[in-house]
């Protein structure tokens, strides 16, 4: 369970990862876990906000897209990769987004 | 409950939509379903996907920043805006971004 992130003033950039699982859920949790604290110490984190149901959302939020591309070529990351490909998820979709505006409410 | 959304090629934008709930959901189930529903019937509308628990998200897709601003304006859509302020939400953030790449795996 993740909070609304706190993200500073647009730009900024989100990968927006959207996912169905097989329902082979061996290593899943442990492995999630370990990928959201391995992305909070990657530079340019800036935050990450992920939901699942039947349909997962996670969202992670980027300082530029080289930091992106970083992450997505981190060793510990790759091999996650993998099993999400392999074993954990039907089907999956990645979204690079450039963040333009954005606007709250706290009450 | 919602798949995937099947989008075109980028570049397109998305509305991404995160909230905490403050338990009072009086109304707030018909009211989803209605705007779900309405959104899909805008211009420009491209797909939508949301998950929630404690934290819910939302991202809707969209042609252009100008059916985004149509939408937020629609009538019915103010109307559930305002209960959704006053009521429903106890915090909410809404990002609007520009989809510049997206790539994804069917097994």
């Amino acid at each position: 369970m993740t909070l609304i992130a706190n993200t500073p003033e647009p730009p900024y950039y989100a990968v927006i990862f959207s996912s169905h699982k097989t329902g082979d859920n061996d290593g899943y949790a442990e492995t999630a876990d370990r990928m959201l604290e391995l992305a909070a110490e990657q530079p340019g984190f800036l935050g990450v906000e992920s939901v699942s149901e039947d349909l997962g959302i996670t969202v992670s939020y980027w300082a530029d897209l080289e930091s992106i591309r970083l992450w997505k070529q981190h060793a510990e990351h790759r091999v996650a990769q993998k099993s999400g490909r392999e074993k954990w998820y039907s089907s999956y979709k990645t979204r690079i987004a450039r963040v333009e505006r954005d606007y709250e409410n706290q009450t």
